[in-house]
């Protein structure tokens, strides 16, 4: 474990540390769980590791892909080693399947796979609850360039194609999941944050049972029971897979 | 005033009769009252034939400034003529001053001039409550097609700049509004629906004090009295100005 220096910020999921390279920052990965803008809270038994292990998997697995992310090393079960970036405020949602916010919102009916995937924008802001935002709402808040949206929406859709391909060998159906970028010193756009249980929507294709399908944060947020096994075994699946 | 014939639609503000043309209905404005999606339901005094004064001048200057809209004519006080769409199912909101929903949604101040003006859309379906949606919702729903969403916010802006501008020599702010569009049966675009203080924001640029200053629907929704008069000094303002 490499030694940890300041702590530069500390979220829901997360702590980043400063590093002696202001480039390079440490990512801790926490067992706290939290749900509808953290007005539920609550702990995972070993979330941190295994939320660590699939996103060092994933990110690994992209960047052969030809995406760019913040990764360098995981340098314990639950740390790693990152490029240190300026988090763009939004968080971009990919959806492939009907379910949560969205269902509400169109009033389509959970489970229906969605004609085309889409892409949403929520502006990261827990005291506003990250509301839905579109491009004028961006460009009006100066978030974000045109040319910065555009290359959020590409980078979402081609990283979507990878997962999704990557996952169904893992017999996990990607139902939607959550992104967030940051740009370098260079202002080169980075995949940042993580992907796991806490980000994704994922439902295993092997099991007919909707209530059982559910692997992810979902859990945690219904009540469902057996979180932490859902999120072993999601990781177990995607790291018996290579890239 | 022209024969009623066959209701077609009624709306929470209107009722549309068919005629016995086809491509033409008439459009009867109500003094039914109602925000919050509804919730709360009232009257406003006269509305009708004031709603109906306001919309049938500005659509007139709009169609002088190149606008073209389903008016035809005023065929009585409270009616107008009109030509028969299909109404895209967007309620297409401009915004040139924060105010209602986006303040909250952005945590802007309210009164707040934006650095630029913004189109916003939502979904016109009072059971999901008109929500907010990006031009990915659009297109998922196929409520219209990319052209169309690019017609929409050109003309948006195009209505905005003619209407502020209008505005500003009756002495009012126009600090947001929504519009409607439907297509005839050539599928062309048209302004529809109304333009009056049930539609629009509208602040008394004369008058320095908030509350006195608020001459639009927000009297009612707000409980701030003298709501009659507020709609009546708006026409009165409105119909002096010549186009």
């Amino acid at each position: 474990m490499q030694n940890l220096g300041k702590k530069i910020y500390e979220g829901k999921a997360k702590i980043l540390y400063a590093t002696e390279d202001p480039q390079v920052i440490l990512v801790h990965y926490k067992n706290d769980a939290t749900a509808f803008n953290a007005q539920k809270k609550g702990a995972i038994a070993g979330k941190g590791e295994i939320n660590c292990a699939i996103t060092t998997h994933l990110f690994q697995f992209l960047e052969q892909q030809g995406i760019a992310t913040h990764f360098i090393a995981q340098t314990a079960p639950d740390q790693i080693k990152a490029i240190a970036v300026k988090i763009i405020p939004i968080e971009v949602v990919v959806r492939n399947i009907a379910a949560g916010s969205l269902c509400k919102r169109l009033g389509i009916e959970q489970g229906s796979v969605l004609r085309r995937s889409i892409v949403e924008f929520y502006y990261k802001d827990d005291a506003l609850g990250d509301p839905l935002i579109s491009e004028e709402h961006i460009d009006l808040l100066s978030l974000a360039t045109p040319e910065q949206v555009l290359q959020l929406k590409q980078l979402a859709f081609k990283i979507n194609q990878h997962l999704q391909a990557f996952l169904a060998k893992c017999n996990l159906i990607l139902v939607d999941f959550k992104l967030e970028f940051g740009l370098d010193h260079n202002q080169k756009m980075l995949l940042s944050d993580e992907i796991s249980p806490d980000t994704c929507r994922l439902w295993d294709s092997s099991e007919p049972d909707h209530q059982k399908k559910i692997l992810d944060k979902d859990r945690f947020r219904q009540d469902l029971g057996k979180v932490e096994e859902a999120y072993r075994e999601v990781r177990d699946r995607i790291l018996a897979q290579s890239y």
